[in-house]
């Protein structure tokens, strides 16, 4: 036997008690006559004690020897401790002891295994298993573990059946790059990676299957931008014979639990936006709304005077910065300058200080006078003290811009609380996107999403104002979860994947199973996917997803602690009968 | 709104209610004047009815003309049925129709949905969907579902902490194939899908994890037996700190805990056995311990008698088959025709009947009396009645070649009863198996299993008499999981590579992230993993795993649904820069 306890457990009521602990030596202090031993696991830190009265010297001279990370077994008598340590569960007692052995010795590692590290990010990745040793990783490991359970444990109570759906599944353009995954068996074929289960959850639908979830790794092969990863977890869920509000109630329902059971929140109703409004009011589909800066769009009240930058702009827009009319000259600029980075790529900014006595000062005065400014901050809400930032030019960019400008406003006044949680339904979203470069239009969710009710005709006319029964939702600013109502007849589906420029034989050799389906009576259904990664990390209180997985790969989709991709064997190659155009 | 309720909900006691109900049509009665639809979805079927007094006439003759697995959406009124159907939970009831909508068709299926089917196993899987509906099907998959759930319910109370592996890892040669996946980002590099999470799961022991567990996706590209899948599941388990005895002890005790709460069976402690004791009474390592039939080793009491077959023979082994001795000599030829197909590769069978009366018949009497025989009766514990049955030949293939028979004999006489559960350990397994082909020795387990105490000098003089701590857990003839204690200093691992073949430069190319790890403190550690698949299917009371996967594969690792793998694109092969070889 290992150990008796584990070195979170031992409280003043065990004092007397003969135990064996295993662990890791954290920290080893030496005052000569006594030496103490920090002995660390998964569950916590206990002392252990060494002193020339009570313990063998050859014991004690072992025991100043340990290093750091060595691994330990201790045996010995739990004693009550001289000067307690009120910081941890185990602080009022020590392990007088009596055997020492030394389970396995360690190199010294290569940053501090303590909250703060000294190891910056590339080297604590190449040796991530000692980076999970470090509490703050353990506990988002055990964190994200705990979200899983709640997760599967509601949705099952609920009759939700988590179905396996295959990993080795079939190639589609549509989307994102796939993984793919030369068969042996099947020469010159190729699986692929699912980026999602949907066609399955689709066909477990139309197979009567009714509930269904699973939280599933998903994989695409992207140019990966920060905080993106190659394989990601989702919460994937389909329901049958529902409508929008079914789905909607659902998993407002389990969102509210775990921040209920994860984060003691309670949250009442979650308010819900059209695609529209969130783009109107927040330039941003995924707004976080836990703070004001709501847009006020200016065209009415400054256009048509004699600034012709705004005459000219398709959009004038505007927020009120709340307390900053008091921002010197040099903050100010300092402001502009940061709309202009190629990042953010505005051409300037106009603004406007309210005053706290209600006269305004403008950039822009030679065109405006206080009557105009007045009503600019009625449109932006704006009140004495407060900064109003204008940006000017074609709508979708602008808004963007300024979207961009109201969160790093609220990064910089520290209105984006971790602990505060405010989760939106964004709905109504068009059904297709334009690819500005192509001028075709795409699936903004995917191609099996189904058009509102009635606005099927939309696609011949205006297909870029046809809306889908498409809905995400947002936590704190982040796209925690979308999904849509499916189409579920054939008919539709072809027409769907006419107006996304597939042929006929396209559509039926990459989706003829689904469409095949479909004529066999599948029911209406639909259905969201959540990101695990994000979710889990947003809960935490973090941003990034990184610290949220246990062996994430880098920017480049490299594991770096397994060197992973790696150049593998001709004979490996030569079974799936390939070959390497290049060698590199 | 869809539905108010299931198919399967409604009672007596809802008598009077107005529902919606909405699923697929399974059946139309038409007796004219009153018309009778069972409606069926996941959770049951319910009677719908339309008659000539009660129902407008346009109805009676839409829900006449309803073609089976149209989708349909009904209100009505439940009222209490005419005759009463017990065998189902809605029987005492009907609903009477108001509305009827047709919600999508239905062409006519391939093969009737239900229990029995006329569907063969191609069509069935081809149509999946459809198959899915059937009630065996869907009820395969909700067992899945409860197992899952309880496996991670019981790990996680037991503090095991469920823990993510990447999918996108590095090949090592050893063991079965990869199946590789080419990286865009990292041109001529490859990643592999996991075979297992082994390495991870140990690094996780390092990283001080201490409990880990994961029910997890592995892929192995081998040639497809019968009932082996190319992507898998496990319910993947490590511990640190433990010896062996504690990993028995934990998973005894899931295992335990699954047969009561999904069984209802409650077995007390699991009987143990070596590999060599396994395979000396049931020529197995993974016996079927719910029937008799022990191998009795004859070699004692059957050479060295005038039969040069047997003298020449390495063993001599045979079994008691209870009742047997009154088979025809025409069954018995055919038992011997059995041992002697090339599956079984016998050179021939010597039978013994021991007669009612306490006299032996053999097929050697020429060269046993009556008291040999009697002899061989006391060793294989033949009683009056019995006939044995006795192989010859090299010990192994004897053997194998017995086992094969027993098991055949037991099948034949139906002890292997579903409903009867025998779990067994099978501990000391060898640590080296020799490769016959080439004369190499390979790891059993795998190459991170640790040797027990004190026999690593062995591995220099007799490799494959060195002994593992290694141990399966199996349950009716089948192996549903294995593990061992692993190696946790970098020494012993070396050494277990330099005796497996690989070069120091080998072993560190695929493994150096391991022995890195072990050099900073890794704890002495070990697990399990158990094949899901094969898990629910016994316990489910049946043999295919097929059975109990949503979208298996066929044996060419082939999803003949969506008709996966698929030839892919040459802009898609171009940006991986690969070649195929030839063109199929």
């Amino acid at each position: 036997m290992y150990r008796s306890n584990t070195c979170g457990a031992l409280r003043a009521s065990d004092i007397g008690s003969e135990v064996i602990l295993s662990g890791w030596v954290h920290k080893v202090r030496d005052k000569g006559f006594v030496v103490w031993v920090d002995l660390r696991d998964r569950y916590g830190i206990t002392q252990l004690v060494l002193d020339e009265d009570r313990t063998a010297l050859e014991l004690l001279e072992k025991a100043r020897e340990l290093g750091r990370e060595t691994v330990i077994q201790a045996k010995g008598q739990v004693i009550e401790r001289a000067s307690k340590n009120p910081n941890i569960p185990t602080g009022d007692i020590e392990v007088l002891v009596s055997e020492l052995t030394i389970l396995n010795k360690s190199l010294l590692p290569p940053f501090t295994i303590e909250d703060e590290t000294d190891g910056g990010e590339d080297i604590r990745m190449k040796y991530r298993y000692l980076d999970i040793r470090r509490n703050p990783v353990k506990n988002n490991l055990i964190f994200r573990h705990k979200m899983s359970m709640e997760v599967r444990k509601y949705l099952s109570d609920q009759g939700f059946v988590d179905v396996e759906t295959p990993y080795l599944i079939k190639s589609t353009p549509e989307g994102a790059r796939d993984f793919l995954v030369p068969s042996r068996m099947n020469e010159g074929q190729f699986y692929a990676l699912p980026q999602s289960p949907q066609t399955f959850k689709q066909l477990l639908m139309v197979g009567g299957m009714d509930k269904y979830f699973q939280i599933v790794k998903c994989f695409r092969d992207e140019d990966l931008r920060a905080d993106r990863q190659p394989e990601f977890t989702q919460i994937d869920c389909e329901m049958a014979f529902v409508e929008q509000e079914d789905i909607l109630n659902t998993f407002e329902g389990l969102t509210k639990h775990l921040l209920k059971e994860i984060k003691g929140v309670e949250i009442d109703k979650f308010p819900r936006m059209t695609f529209d409004d969130a783009m109107r009011l927040y330039g941003n589909d995924k707004p976080d709304i836990r703070f004001g800066m709501v847009f006020g769009e200016l065209n009415a009240v400054a256009q048509h005077k004699d600034f012709g930058v705004f005459n000219s702009a398709e959009l004038v827009v505007g927020i009120a910065v709340p307390g900053a009319a008091s921002y010197t000259r040099k903050e100010i600029d300092a402001l502009i300058d940061w709309v202009k980075r190629p990042q953010v790529g505005a051409k300037g900014m106009v603004y406007v200080k309210c005053n706290e006595d209600g006269t305004y000062k403008s950039s822009v005065d030679k065109f405006y006078d206080e009557q105009d400014l007045a009503k600019w901050a009625e449109v932006t809400g704006a009140k004495p003290g407060d900064l109003i930032c204008v940006l000017s030019g074609d709508a979708n960019p602008t808004r963007a811009q300024l979207s961009a400008l109201r969160m790093e406003l609220a990064n910089r006044m520290g209105l984006r609380k971790p602990d505060e949680f405010a989760p939106l339904w964004v709905i109504d979203f068009p059904l297709l996107e334009l690819d500005e470069e192509t001028g075709t239009y795409h699936a903004m969710h995917h191609p099996f999403t189904s058009p509102k009710p009635g606005q099927l005709e939309l696609l011949e006319t205006n297909p870029g104002a046809v809306k889908a029964n498409a809905y995400d939702l947002v936590l704190n600013g982040n796209e925690i979860g979308g999904g849509s109502i499916r189409i579920h007849d054939k008919e539709t589906q072809a027409t769907m994947f006419k107006h996304l420029g597939f042929t006929p034989e396209e559509a039926k050799a990459q989706f003829g199973f689904l469409m095949d389906a479909f004529q066999y009576g599948a029911p209406p259904h639909g259905g969201i996917a959540f990101g695990l990664d994000r979710l889990v990390a947003i809960l935490g209180g973090q941003e990034t997803i990184r610290d949220f997985i246990a062996f994430p790969k880098n920017n480049s989709g490299r594991d770096v602690m397994i060197d992973a991709p790696a150049h593998i064997d001709q004979e490996q190659l030569d079974e799936l009968h390939l070959k390497l155009t290049h060698t590199s």
